[in-house]
């Protein structure tokens, strides 16, 4: 039932490729669903890519352009002129295009918009141009079915057939006054189950969620997961209706958020592939690493600071590993459920109550950790018990320190307005390793006074 | 426009929830959505919620139960009589119910059944209850809209009004034959533009995707983004039409997904939130705790094979945590690049082409931070030079080797079929941490042969 990429299938393809066969290419291709011609087109090289690219119509080619890795797309664009990439872009929805000439050089984006035939879906796009990526007006399209309040069910029907022909989802269908100012909306059921001669302004509902073309896209995504909705229009500051987000718009959304704090969670800052240049890996990853680099040389410090101890309890330097790990891991955990409490708006109760529980969790933890480490260094590690003594009491004191490290760095920032995942990974193990190396000498200190 | 909720009304609602004022109560509230007295139910401690939940209808508090944290919702069923509860199922959708009725225990769960109204909800909500959570049989809803292929345009109109009745979103009309078998779909545009006495044979679209009760959730997730779904009918081993997917269902799937790479990474083993109990969220942590502290006892054995250093370089130890965190980062770096295209299905290319970008990858990440490292130490950190370039080579070794766990490790999960995620957070850093200090001290030993 469903299609699974072969290597037969991309053999028969290089081959035909090779021959010229267009017509065969076009036989094989042309009752695939775009999104795997896009996958295979992904499995070949950029000329053999480029190639089929260039022997379908433009219909298909515009939909396959969408799902493509964007390596290949910026590779095929390349090749075509801003004539043909108009010809793509005509065949697309607006905000489909207009990403696609988001990504193109400033020069060429003119050049491209200039060669548009459609005049309608020409300013349509570069009015989507004008917003911000991460806004309402950045995901929504400007395909949508809307109706005036003073016309009646019969008007309407027949207005709707001639704009539902441009749309893929109907959805809902807006009401407008005569200023395009967005009143409400019918549903398609209910005019199916309506008299022809009623006026729209009996029947339509008044009560309906709009967003506004600044309103972040995280903010629409947690709307229309909240109410449920599968489509929300979106209205200018003077109420007019200038667009519509439907629900597949926000899975990326959604999906690009979850994968962002992963990232963040794992040091890596931007929105990077696997298969993306080794620069912009490097650049995502790097600065993470010196990070951590240069809150390692704080680590060196702090050790140094107990050199006296070298001589005589040699055996503690043993243990800086574990204490840093765990401190690490403790306030890894500590920060991921926070950052995904603020993410998903779970949380709840004071700020009082939160340490409170987060202080009972990690003693809990804690001793039962303590309990296994010094057993541990007792039976396995062989080391004095005043040595094992110190270790425990400091794996207690480092867990509590790092898990409310791990929930109230987080919180602060999302009190001052910073993205809280920022606080997960390299930040709060670095930070964690040095408070909890820290921690441990002192009491080793304080016990055996070297 | 939106709702915020306010500590005035919180304190209204108290006030009027002492005074026994349901009447004013219900002024309040019925206005308000369910998702928003939801919302203002998990402020109230559970005796109000669940006065407030008493005095609403049932046609509201069925949808508010949906919307309501865990733990209110099982203390307010806890509450409700069996009877009660049922009266709330009826108002819902079957999957909606049946994931109610899957919280409930074994008795109270029959004993609910037993009490529903209506015959054919509960026939179908009993049919969820068979399937799987993570199946498109546990995720899909049995409310949709099925038309018979030798019906013509008028029937099917006349039947889907009133099928129709009782689903809140009708996306796509399923054509089954006369055994109920899938046969393909007709769009509500269509059935608009087409004359009434056409036969449905004549205008339905053959071609459609389907799952199959059985397929993974994610699986179901990975299809209707693919080919960008709003909807996908779910048949029997028969071919037989039994449900309906919608992307609404999906979007928790994509999230869970997302969340819980995110946890994993975390070292948080379960799906716990920042409000669940001290025991559920030790249960989700404490065992990551526990394997990293026993990594942590092979650290301290690694060391103490080279406690000879100790006397004449005992430098060297202050260096440990550092060696150790850039190991741990790294890994935990490559490893979630790996783990986030295979959850995005966005790796290509060989193995071997793999191992090669790696390679140059940490090679180039790894010199930078070598050069930072080598002055640093000089300069900042005041050790001999020879320590300097011995931790210098050790951190561009263990960078190379770190990232190259990261990369296999959860490559080969997923080659077993074991979730690759499993390999990122407390596992890598711990393996990491372990092999990063026996290749320091390794390289310290045959540079200074103590």
């Amino acid at each position: 039932m469903e299609f699974k990429i072969s290597k037969e299938l991309i053999k028969e393809l290089e081959l035909l490729i090779q021959n010229k066969n267009d017509e065969q290419l076009g036989v094989l291709l042309n009752d695939m669903h775009h999104a795997d011609i896009a996958e295979v087109l992904d499995e070949l090289d950029f000329d053999e890519a480029t190639y089929i690219f260039k022997v379908l119509d433009s219909e298909k080619t515009a939909e396959i352009l969408l799902e493509l890795e964007d390596d290949l797309r910026e590779n095929i664009l390349s090749r075509l002129s801003p004539k043909e990439i108009a010809e793509e872009l005509d065949e697309l929805e607006t905000n489909d295009a207009a990403d696609i000439i988001g990504e193109l050089s400033k020069e060429k984006k003119a050049e491209v918009i200039s060669e548009l035939q459609d005049v309608e879906h020409a300013k349509d796009i570069v009015e989507l141009l004008r917003y911000a990526e991460d806004t309402a007006g950045g995901i929504m399209h400007k395909e949508l079915v809307k109706v005036n309040e003073n016309w009646n069910v019969l008007t309407c029907v027949k207005e709707m057939r001639i704009q539902a022909e441009n749309i893929s989802r109907v959805h809902s269908i807006y009401v407008v006054d005569d200023e395009d100012r967005l009143k409400g909306r019918l549903s398609l059921k209910d005019l199916l189950t309506t008299s022809t001669r009623t006026n729209i302004s009996d029947v339509y509902i008044r009560k309906l969620n709009s967003v506004n073309v600044d309103t972040e896209d995280v903010e629409v995504a947690r709307i229309m997961q909240k109410y449920d909705l599968e489509a929300i229009p979106v209205v200018d500051e003077l109420g007019r209706l200038v667009g519509r987000i439907t629900i597949d718009d926000i899975i990326d959304v959604i999906k690009d958020e979850a994968d962002k704090d992963y990232q963040l969670a794992a040091g890596i800052s931007q929105d990077v592939e696997a298969d993306d240049s080794i620069l912009e890996l490097t650049k995502a990853r790097l600065p993470w690493l010196v990070l951590a680099l240069l809150g390692g040389f704080v680590t060196v410090k702090v050790l140094g600071l107990f050199e006296g101890a070298m001589l005589e309890h040699g055996k503690l330097f043993f243990f800086t590993p574990l204490i840093a790990a765990m401190a690490g891991n403790v306030g890894v955990q500590s920060s991921a459920i926070i950052v995904q409490g603020l993410a998903n708006d779970t949380l709840s109760g004071s700020l009082f109550n939160r340490l409170i529980k987060e202080v009972s969790l990690s003693l809990l933890n804690g001793l039962i950790l303590a309990l296994i480490l010094f057993l541990g260094s007792h039976f396995l590690l062989n080391v004095e018990i005043i040595i094992g003594v110190i270790v425990t009491i400091a794996l207690v004191s480092v867990i509590i320190i790092a898990s409310l490290i791990g929930t109230f760095v987080p919180l602060l920032l999302d009190k001052f307005g910073i993205d809280p995942a920022l606080a997960t990974g390299p930040f709060i193990t670095t930070s964690n390793d040095i408070c909890g190396i820290l921690i441990y000498f002192s009491i080793a200190k304080l016990i055996l006074g070297f």
